[in-house]
C-alpha cells in the first residue's frame, strides 16, 4: 500500500470526513489536511479525528499534498480542480468524489491546459457509498469497506495516474470498477438517480394522514428521499439525459403493472412481479 | 393480559409463527395449536418453538380454541374464516392477518349466518410487520413490538369482540389502530400496496448490466420487490380500485419531476425535492 506525505481534502463533510478517517485509522497518510470555507465545520472535522489540520485557505492547503480529494458538491466540483491544479505542487494527483462524472471529466479535459496537466494529473472517481444522511457527524472510517467505487478515465487520463487512483480507493477497502464516464453516468443514472426521483415521488405521493401508518416497507422504499434536496438537484440536472431516459423506462414497466391490475389480469400481474422479484433477488439484501 | 386457554392458528408462517412465538415467549397462552396442509412445514413451527401442537385437520385444531387466527394468503381468509366457525365452539373469537380488509369482513359480515354469528365473532386484523421475507423460519417471537396493527370493526361487529382483539395484539407488542375496512384498504394502498408496486417496477426497470453497481440506494428502494408474487399479486387485486388510484397520484408527481428536469428548471426541481424530504423526514428511518 502507498502510504501518502500528505493528502488534502477539499469539503470535509460525510465522503470527505470518511476518507480522513479511514486514512488515519489504516494508517495511509502522515498528513490529512481538511480544506473548507467553514471554520465551525473544520473544527468538528478536526474533534472527530477525521483531518490533522485544517485551513480555509486552500491554496496553502493543498501546496504540500501529493493527492488531493474533491468532495464538494458536484456543481463546484470543476471549479476547485482548476484552483487546487494551480496551487499544488508537480506530481500532485487530484481525484473528486463526484455523482456524476462526464460534464466533470470533459470539462477538466478541456480546462486543464497542456502546462497544468504536465504538472497534476486528474482521475475521476465516485465512491458509491452515500447515504440520505450528510455531514463529517456521520462520517465512519468503514464506510467504502466493501463499497464499489468507480473511477473513470477518459481518453486523455494517464494511466499510471488511473492505477494508483484505483489502488487509493482499494487502500480505503472499496471494490474498484473502471467505467468510461459516459458509461458510468447512464448506469448510475439507472440504479442511484432514478431510485431517488422514485423515491422522492412516492415520498411526496403519500397524504400526511396516511404517514401514521406508514412500516418498513414505505420507509425503505423512500428512505433516500431524506437526503440533501439540493445536493440531489444537482446531480440530477447534471445527468439529465440519462435520468431522463430512465424515468421513461421505469414508467413504462410500471404502466405495464398498472394495467394488469386495472384488467384484473391475474396471470399478467403474477408474472410481472416474479420479474421483479428475480431481479432484486439476484442482488441480495 | 387476557391468558388464553388456546390460540388455534392457521396458517403458520412467518406472521402465524411469529403470533405463536410471541404468545408463548409471553406466556399468554396455555396451548398454540398450528393448523396447516404442508406436515413439513408444522413440524418446523413445532420445532422452533412457535407452537404446542399441530394438525392437518382444522376442525380438530379449532375445537378447544378460545382465539382462532387466520394467517393464509388473502384469497383464502374467507373460506378459512368460515371452516373455523362451523367447528369451533360457542363463544370463540376469530381475527385474521389479511392486508386487505373491505371484502374479507363485508363477505365474512354476508356469509357468517345469525346463526353462526351468536355462536362465535369475526374482528378483522392487519398487523403492519411484514417483510419480503417469508416462512416461519424468519418468524420472531418481538415482531409485533412497536408496529401498528389495525383493527377493523364494521357495523355488524360486537364492540366487546373487537376490544378483546385489539387487547390481543396490544398484548404482543403492538400499537392498535381502529379503522372502517374501507378506509384501511384505502390507506395501506397508499402507504404498502403502491411501495410495493413502485419497487417491483424499480427492480424490473433495472438492467441486469448495471446492477453490479446497485449500491444501498437500489437496495433499500426495491427491498420489497423480493416478496412473495403469488401472495402480492392476492393483496393487489383484492385491494386494486385504491391502489390504482394511488398509482395515479404517484405517476402525477413523478411527471412533475420529470418536467422540471426536463426543463432544466432548478428552482423547480430544488422545490420537489424538498417536498418529498420533508415528507420523508417526518415518519424518521
Amino acid at each position: 500500500m502507498r502510504r501518502w506525505n500528505t493528502v488534502a481534502i477539499i469539503g470535509v463533510g460525510l465522503l470527505g470526513g470518511s476518507i480522513g478517517l479511514a486514512l488515519r485509522s489504516r494508517r495511509l497518510a502522515d498528513q490529512v489536511v481538511g480544506i473548507g470555507r467553514r471554520a465551525s465545520r473544520l473544527r468538528w472535522a478536526r474533534l472527530r479525528g477525521a483531518v490533522t489540520s485544517t485551513t480555509t485557505q486552500l491554496a496553502q492547503g493543498v501546496a504540500a499534498a501529493d493527492l488531493v480529494v474533491v468532495c464538494t458538491p458536484v456543481e463546484q466540483i470543476v471549479e476547485f480542480v482548476m484552483l487546487a491544479s494551480a496551487a499544488c505542487s508537480p506530481g500532485t494527483l487530484i481525484t473528486d468524489v463526484g455523482s456524476t462524472k462526464e460534464q466533470i471529466v470533459t470539462s477538466l479535459d478541456r480546462r486543464l491546459a497542456d502546462g497544468a496537466r504536465n504538472r497534476v494529473a486528474f482521475v475521476g472517481s465516485h465512491p458509491m457509498a452515500g447515504s440520505e444522511r450528510s455531514g463529517v457527524e456521520h462520517a465512519r472510517a468503514d464506510l467504502f469497506e466493501g463499497r464499489v467505487v468507480i473511477v473513470t478515465p477518459s481518453y486523455r487520463t494517464r494511466p499510471e495516474a488511473c492505477r494508483t487512483i484505483g489502488r487509493f480507493w482499494k487502500s480505503l477497502g472499496a471494490k474498484v470498477l473502471y467505467m468510461t464516464p459516459s458509461s458510468h453516468d447512464r448506469s448510475v443514472g439507472a440504479v442511484s438517480h432514478l431510485p431517488h426521483l422514485v423515491a422522492s415521488a412516492l415520498a411526496t405521493a403519500t397524504s400526511p394522514r396516511d404517514l401514521p401508518l406508514a412500516a418498513g416497507g414505505w420507509q425503505d422504499t423512500t428512505r433516500i428521499a431524506a437526503g440533501d434536496a439540493e445536493l440531489w438537484r444537482q446531480i440530477l440536472l447534471d445527468n439529465r439525459l440519462h435520468v431522463l431516459k430512465s424515468v421513461d423506462k421505469f414508467a413504462k414497466v410500471l404502466s405495464s403493472l398498472r394495467e394488469a391490475l386495472e384488467r384484473n389480469d391475474k396471470a399478467r400481474l403474477a408474472q410481472l412481479l416474479a420479474i421483479g422479484k428475480r431481479r432484486r433477488d439476484s442482488v441480495g439484501s
